[in-house]
């Protein structure tokens, strides 16, 4: 069992050898960078640190670049010392992605964050890393197009590539995967690569696109995508509708699925968030599972959705549909979703999360939530569940006290107990989350030792030096 | 200058060193498969052949597998004595994709055709690999889904992966990639993997499922596939509308696209294309551009639709539009785009077709079909053009004697100009098709060095041997 098993809410990562840069390799990387160099503790303390509950693991330096070019020379500098690189967006993973290990400096893409090109004619645009989901879309403001993918964070892009991320309109619009055309990488060899070209669809060659995106900074450093643009919908109509069980909410968003209605957004909320929510809020929603929808369109198929929606819900003992369509009125229907994390936490003083990320086929869905809330019930844990449900994707916020060892301990049985399940039910150890520190015990479990070998083979093939962010996705030795 | 660019319709490809098996392997494949292992000379032929221009190249035998682990078994006896392993779906390549070029062992899965499950709860369906795309749907006929690639050949599921085929309902449904959730694959050693959960979405690693999607057989033997699959709309309506230019009828889709119009199929055949087709069929089209269109949903969402189109198309010079709802008015409708290949083949009697696929950004389609047009003209050629317009991608059909030399030639000189076309407007040599033997002189331009030494690289890592389908997608020297 590894380290960050024993103490998984502030656990330290057993030191695997680090490998600090040497004076002379500051001093060239000063050289270039000035001051965008960074060695000051508390700028290491915030690269070694992420939203998950590892103890933080700063590296020896950071690095803040405005280009590709610039990457590429840190790449090369640091792989001439065999020193690790280690990407860094906005900080928002939960799996301990960012923490550096065998230390090594760390890119920080914050800076190198510019819309390079908007193409409304091919339904792309083109963005350094460093770019965030926020400043793109405020970058496509009047355009008349969207990018879709939303994980919650106002992540870097750069990032969400590196995660496969998703969120909460996968449903209609795809995960980062489906989003992502193009991407620029720089090579353990410092040189740099565009994965494809432009065109919507290629056979040419292996798909070094899906190969990096999801790669987690461990097989090359992304430094610009080039994603799908979306569309604005004519009309978006937003709706609010409680049931009985886990169970009815989860069938009622699969059968409108099975229907073909194409739903903007669908999560889940159980009873316990709502409770959250209201005593957050100061709100008076019925405390029962409840689905938060989203239809897009024009008005008239929304309608039509609706209605099928409406009498699918029916069918599963729905409570009545709270509607809004304007802009303002949608946010404040959907407040309680945007606020469930927060909300959650609050129902414990002096709580951290430790966040679950199970995503099972959409018919075992029902089963895996229901089969969760029974175990949580049983281990009398506190942990909201909501989820993406047209995703087969949810999360549990199991609420610690971080200096409680029994209920750290808890919690990591429980998340230990979740993966297990998912698994059996066909599914995978992380929906959106990516594997980073926390996941990789699982791995082998999930895909077989013979697949997480050709995984290896590819790490080994990309990054014979093991610079790229070591020790995360898969063990290199 | 490769000896098939020499001699492009009916070349040789030069013999790489040709790794035969011995009488031993042969004998042990024999007291496995018995009848089921051929060396007949027509059976060999027919292995090493496809509907590609290249002179058959046959395999050494032919073995019919009926499942996994005797694909294993093949794989495994022919990797110790180093003897290529080329799989066969139908032998619907038009790349040269099948051709023994060093001998070998085909495997034919045309016997290994069973669907192996069918999970409208998951909208997935599990089929051995040579399950061809009718074979699926006839099988999900009553379920009220089906399988939404669609090539144009009753394509193996396998190949089609192999190859990331697509087709015309790509602008609605996706390719190949969207549509394969995972794999089964035998690899170098004889093992085999599962490439994924059956979870919609994963974090998990790096994907293998898209790793194997469009490597061609090179990589590894795909023996399953699980494939989604789509609930059938309401209604489905045809349309046909013709246009002064090719460009206005290419404008008509990507604006449709741009307003978020979420056409079916939108195919465009070209005046030549039209003409081929009435001499064909004796119809009385009018020969010019010409748009075949189908929308899908209810009868509401495609009133809707078509008018936004209809709309768009009166914009630019459309005339008026045909239409058809029922399953055969549909069809007939639909005729001429079916018959386009055939009828586009009988515009020259006793020529072969050698067939392009450029795929461009959609902003850049218009412009590359008119100067290929142009081109086409300039040169003399007989080229009938039509495409998937809402994906960017066209196929021109180069009509030559393959018996005239200067035909063929010219035909070559065509498609390298036309590729070279394609990477400057952003795109790809292949949209489609594939790489095979045909395109690999094209991937270093397409991708730069950098990022074909690392596909090459993945190949070295994952066949060390270079047993699959050897001399194809990357050199592995």
């Amino acid at each position: 069992m590894n380290a960050h098993v024993m103490d998984p809410v502030r656990p330290t990562v057993a030191a695997t050898g680090r490998r600090a840069p040497s004076a002379e390799l500051l001093a060239a990387l000063r050289g270039r960078f000035a001051a965008r160099l960074s060695t000051a503790d508390s700028v290491l303390l915030q690269h070694g640190s992420d939203e998950s509950s590892y103890r933080p693991q700063p590296p020896d330096a950071v690095v803040f670049v405005h280009d590709t070019a610039e990457a590429a020379f840190v790449v090369k500098a640091c792989a001439a010392e065999r020193v690790p690189v280690i990407a860094f967006g906005v900080g928002s993973s939960i799996e301990g992605h960012l923490l550096a290990v065998e230390g090594g400096v760390c890119i920080d893409f914050s800076q190198m964050n510019a819309v390079l090109a908007i193409r409304t004619g091919d339904l792309t645009a083109t963005v350094q890393a460093g770019t965030t989901r926020n400043q793109l879309n405020a970058a496509l403001a009047g355009t008349g197009f969207f990018f879709s993918v939303d994980p919650g964070a106002d992540a870097s892009i750069g990032g969400m590539v590196a995660t496969a991320a998703s969120g909460t309109n996968t449903v209609r619009y795809g995960t980062m995967r489906d989003n992502v055309v193009s991407l620029a990488v720089v090579t353990a060899q410092g040189e740099v690569i565009r994965t494809a070209s432009h065109a919507r669809k290629s056979s040419a060659g292996y798909n070094l696109t899906q190969l990096f995106c999801g790669s987690e900074g461990t097989l090359g450093l992304i430094t610009e995508a080039t994603v799908r643009i979306h569309p604005h919908p004519e009309v978006v109509a937003a709706a609010v509708v409680h049931f009985p069980t886990v169970r009815a909410a989860v069938d009622c968003v699969i059968e409108s699925i099975q229907l073909g209605v194409p739903l903007a957004r669908a999560e889940m909320l159980d009873a316990l968030t709502i409770q959250a929510v209201n005593a957050h809020s100061r709100t008076a929603l019925t405390e029962k599972p409840t689905l938060f929808l989203e239809f897009a369109g024009s008005q008239a198929q929304i309608d039509e959705q609706a209605a099928v929606v409406r009498e699918i819900a029916s069918g599963h003992g729905g409570g009545a549909f709270q509607w809004a369509s304007r802009q303002e009125e949608r946010s404040r229907l959907w407040t309680p979703r945007h606020h469930a994390y927060f909300a959650s936490l609050q129902l414990k003083s002096g709580s951290r999360s430790m966040t679950t990320d199970a995503c099972v086929p959409l018919s075992a869905l029902a089963s895996c939530v229901e089969e969760t809330l029974d175990d949580i019930a049983a281990h009398g844990l506190l942990a909201p569940v909501f989820g993406h449900v047209g995703d087969g994707n949810f999360h549990c916020l199991v609420l610690v006290d971080p200096d409680a060892p029994d209920e750290v301990a808890a919690a990591e049985a429980f998340s230990h107990r979740l993966v297990q399940r998912s698994l059996r039910h066909g599914g995978t150890s992380t929906g959106e989350h990516g594997v980073g520190l926390h996941k990789m015990q699982y791995l082998v479990e999930e895909h077989g030792a013979v697949a997480v070998a050709l995984m290896r083979s590819v790490k080994r093939a990309f990054d014979p030096q093991n610079i790229f962010n070591p020790g995360k996705v898969v063990s290199f030795g």
